[in-house]
């Protein structure tokens, strides 16, 4: 039910999704009648639907609203399809659970039903960026989960992406490296240098040092670690700078008759490329180190990309995530 | 001396600088035999600069490096440029400072030199960035100063904000904001909270509230305030973006014959729009804070950017920023 448009689009990916991977099952947490009627408008019937052997309907009579605070979510909206989709997880009925709906309400409700895996201090939110090369990305964490977070939050969050980028983007021996106001030793806070240390003394984590925001999408790493605030105003400077490009092009295009011809020859052309280097819509950040698998689509995803969503999840489940974190983290904890 | 190509654009902006402004007097800083090879280039010889109203040489026989720490240069190099420079600003023998030199020693020396106004906590690094109105732009501090500010250096800092954006920009009650991950009340820090009362609590501070990342360039506010580690990742990432998008657009213009030719077309002026909102190029960050003006310039700043350093010296002495933080600041001390 989440999401700027809900089940308009949720549904239709959701059919995208069961048809590209056979082997798929959806469960549709919501409002019954409009899952029905919006299955209806797709040529699935009420009928086809009770032998479906991909999609089936979990009834649930709540709806978070994007503007719940998350306290109030997690106190009042138990029969929530966010809510029940995350129990559904944590009694092992589904393997991930995807969402579009308020970012705040999901972290506290994931947190609070799945719980975090044994010795994880925090959750983190991890998403992965483009870079200047096309078919490389880099994974960032955290991206606003939590505010602060010491030294050893951080050493795990290094960990925990470090898994991300080697299972579900096949990377051998990630480069690991710390988001930093300058690349020597000496830089930055107390708790920066005291994670460098950390992610250092674990051999199984190819930590190569201090990176610049200016080198996020340079492809010198392929896990960046930040605390949750400088990744989320990092996240959101990147939407802001994408957006002011866009603008800027725009003036620039409406300037003289050669501009503006060429603003309507490559108009279409131009938006696909802002969009591609606006990492705000690389959609399907994940919510890690919990016991359960929980990815979070941006509200405003059209289907395609709420199917991309899904598609993070699946992987996630094949790549069995959560597993490898635990194991992972257990490695380090091993170390003299 | 300082910035990657010393003299050879340092000097020539100091020209450009003396013919726009008939009353501005320069003292160049450096090693005369540099300094007078440069100026002859240039037409100027040593004689006529004996009788020369309005530049001057200060001889000095050390070099601050890009490389040097700032403790040593602090330490050790006590007749460079950039520390003679700093010295005639405190013997009240120039009113302004401007170095395109090594960032860490210029903060260094400036505040060991100068020292902070009355009552100033941190000085802090402060630049003008474009927003989506051309004519319009906005105030970031700390860029990178202070690695952690407690509420009341944001509160400071807010202050002087103000005061340069009403000052050097000639903004009327100028819109002053706090950087956070959200724009409601209840999210961020306790250190960004405390701030946002304090500020609010100043009738003199036309303070509104939180403000997101993606929302730096939207003239939503005239000043953002935030603490020096995320100040300089911010801006970091802009460039990053900026660079990405470049990039980006490379492959993009090389697809086919059709973009190739709009890529011919239009180079420089894409190359033009795309330095127009990388804020890395706005040249001109100001030291504030201190009992004296420092403006720093970008290392790889051109003739015609470092001569915008210069004029943004110019200003904050003809406005007498300085004085007018000095005095915002007792107003705030003397509120209830």
């Amino acid at each position: 039910m989440g999401g700027d448009q809900g089940p308009l689009i949720t549904i239709p990916s959701a059919i995208m999704a069961i048809q590209s991977l056979p082997n798929l099952h959806l469960i549709l947490c919501g409002d019954e009648a409009v899952i029905t009627t919006e299955l209806a408008r797709l040529n699935i019937s009420q009928e086809s639907l009770s032998q479906h052997d991909q999609l089936s309907i979990f009834s649930t009579t709540e709806i978070v609203e994007m503007d719940d605070k998350p306290a109030f979510a997690l106190r009042n909206k138990k029969d929530s399809s966010m809510r029940k989709a995350l129990d559904l997880v944590h009694e092992g009925k589904a393997q991930a659970c995807v969402s579009a709906g308020n970012t705040g309400a999901l972290f506290s409700m994931a947190h609070f039903v799945l719980k975090t895996l044994p010795g994880v201090e925090r959750p983190a939110l991890i998403s992965s960026l483009p870079t200047h090369e096309d078919d490389k990305h880099v994974f960032m964490l955290d991206l606003g989960a939590n505010v602060f977070c010491d030294s050893h939050v951080l050493y795990q969050f290094g960990v925990m992406g470090s898994v991300m980028a080697a299972q579900v983007d096949s990377v051998e021996n990630p480069r690991v490296a710390l988001l930093n106001m300058g690349e020597e030793a000496m830089k930055g806070s107390d708790h920066i240098k005291q994670a460098a240390l950390e992610l250092s003394a674990n051999d199984e984590i190819n930590y190569i040092g201090f990176i610049e925001g200016s080198d996020i999408f340079s492809n010198k790493a392929d896990v960046i670690v930040c605390d949750g605030f400088v990744g989320n105003v990092a996240l959101k400077t990147c939407e802001g700078v994408a957006r002011l490009v866009y603008k800027k092009s725009e003036v620039f295009c409406s300037q003289n008759i050669f501009t503006k011809l060429m603003a309507t020859l490559f108009k279409p052309s131009l938006k696909k490329l802002f969009k591609s280097v606006n990492p705000d819509q690389y959609n399907g950040a994940s919510l890690i180190g919990l016991r359960g698998i929980v990815v979070k689509s941006h509200g405003n995803a059209n289907a395609r990309a709420f199917y991309s969503a899904i598609m993070e999840a699946v992987k996630e489940v094949e790549r069995q995530v959560p597993t490898k974190i635990k194991s992972s983290l257990e490695q380090g904890l091993s170390l003299p």
